[in-house]
């Protein structure tokens, strides 16, 4: 019987975490520790029946800890994680602190499982949400037509930022929803202002009734960051180092659940015929591809759900071997919190 | 002088090309008749300051009209559009209706405005929203540096679907506004079946905190009459008959404006310097593209714009002579009615 820890246990992907854990039975933890800031130390939250009360964030949190999950800012990934591996915990960590350091894995256990055993550092990353979104539906159709090349966009959920924008998201949807309706009804900004909405937001312009081309920081040559994150840990997870990738990382005005429009691009012959059957025999993808039933995924339909929904696999017409596929995944769950637990269970499994 | 129609004055787009007419000066238009269907006939609008009352489609409201626009539904354009040109006038339709017939020119004036004195059918086409969104800083990128593939990802909006469409938005938007915040919080369905909404919609999924991956009638193998619009239209506009394009059109829960995420393959050295140069240049663009300042197009910016506001250019790191760019359009002015007026000034100006 092993000891999980979970640091930032109090937060939006923390508390989606603990709803996880409560509904796996795979690893019959002998204790859970729930660890936060200072700020949060001392808060009663129940996991699988047992109320626990949050520790404090210290060394001595780690000490008997197997696995220890964190999600927390880079900065404290940055210096704990190495402090729970030091203790004998196998740290996973949902930061972007250590996702492309050669000498910590970055795992989707459907994809690259093994690459949890190759863990110098005692350090195991899990993957940016907007990647993770797809790369269980991406690792499937290249074990079968050897991927090459991905043009991506993203239609990325406010919960991305946290409860912090899933709450701006809510305050800027009550502030435009009582404005006269007309085609063209378009001054969001001056509705916010209007409604006492602070300019003080998670995102860098209004998201209702708007998108905003922008997530994460400003990279050179005009990337952002999370575009990069794409591209790189594309290339790690999928053990592709030559993989040739485009991202445009957009947030729209949904609360939960990344979808990507990717346009990908394999080595061997592809049909939709042969995909929707790799597709359909993995257990972690739910296919949805009917257009003329009206079926194919939209974030709505997989808020709370594990699975990566697909659908909309069409040939491109005009690019050999390419498809174009639409991609939904929550990004709470198999975005982070299922991920990281996923690999947590993985560890411990197979010792 | 001339005298002009314009057939759908009622309309969502009716009533803009009615605000872009007031707003532009270019053509001193003797006479301006407003047409619709028999249920909006009597109703009065005013435009250039002169009150009209709103006449009823029949073929003798188009003696002695000059050019005839068009905004209705593609079956109506198909039976009414030639029979005006057949009395006399230049129909410009902006339905579907005449969109790829090869005696019919689809123009968009920066990039082809010389195709409109080629009209065997005494008929001009103006392109669908979601292409128009991306042809002006398409055509201009081609001029310079020979376009040879497009991959384009769309943020439709609601106001695409008519007035209708707008409305279901508002009224899905009330529905969830008042929703308990909450980062799990994506019942979408279920609130608005609360709210007492009809499942009636002009969209075939929720769109209020939701982006649906369809637009249009179904297509063969997956695809949507909106995908291939893109593909097709973008093809005749351009005149480069084997362009290749593959697009995935998504709706997303903006009010006014399209935007797209454009992955262009040029046939000769691009960089992001020489892109902004040629964009800068051109009178109906807006480059808006530094990002360490915030700087980037979104919808609410755009809305009520003329210009299409063009930023986010990345050189893909990837793949050789390609662009990242995200563009913005209003749907209703550039991506409808401004477009189709300025086709009617260019009949006028070049006799």
């Amino acid at each position: 019987m092993s000891t999980l820890a979970i640091v930032g246990a109090t937060g939006a992907v923390g508390t989606t975490m603990i709803d996880i854990i409560d509904s796996r039975e795979s690893v019959p933890w002998s204790e859970i520790r729930l660890v936060a800031s200072a700020r949060s130390a001392g808060k009663k939250l129940t996991v699988r029946g047992r109320e626990q009360t949050v520790l404090e964030l210290k060394p001595e949190v780690f000490d008997g800890v197997d696995v220890a999950l964190f999600d927390v800012p880079d900065e404290v990934s940055a210096e704990w994680a190495p402090i729970a591996a030091a203790r004998g915990a196998v740290a996973v960590d949902n930061s972007g602190a250590f996702r492309m350091d050669p000498d910590v894995p970055l795992v989707v256990p459907e994809v690259n499982a093994a690459e949890t055993a190759n863990r110098p550092k005692g350090i195991i990353a899990n993957p940016n949400c907007t990647t993770l979104s797809m790369m269980a539906a991406m690792g499937a159709l290249h074990r079968a037509f050897e991927l090459k090349a991905l043009v991506v966009a993203s239609y990325q959920a406010a919960s991305g930022a946290g409860q912090a924008g899933v709450d701006r998201l809510y305050a800027e949807l009550s502030a435009v929803a009582g404005q006269p309706v007309g085609v063209r009804a378009g001054d969001v900004a001056g509705a916010l202002s209007a409604a006492g909405l602070s300019a003080d937001s998670p995102f860098p312009a209004p998201l209702a009734l708007n998108v905003v081309p922008w997530a994460g920081s400003v990279k050179d040559d005009g990337w952002s960051s999370e575009e990069l994150k794409v591209r790189n840990e594309s290339r790690k997870i999928l053990g592709i180092p030559d993989l040739k990738v485009s991202a445009t990382c957009v947030r729209v005005p949904v609360v939960t659940t990344h979808a990507l429009a990717v346009h990908a691009t394999f080595g061997s012959e592809v049909s939709v015929d042969k995909a929707r059957a790799v597709l359909a025999a993995q257990p972690s993808i739910v296919l949805r591809d009917d257009p003329a039933a009206g079926r194919w995924p939209t974030p709505a339909d997989v808020v709370g759900e594990d699975p990566t929904w697909v659908g909309r696999i069409r040939q491109a017409l005009d690019f050999p071997n390419t498809l174009e596929l639409f991609v939904c995944g929550d990004n709470l769950r198999k975005g982070a919190a299922l991920n990281t637990y996923e690999i947590a269970e993985t560890v411990v499994t197979s010792g």
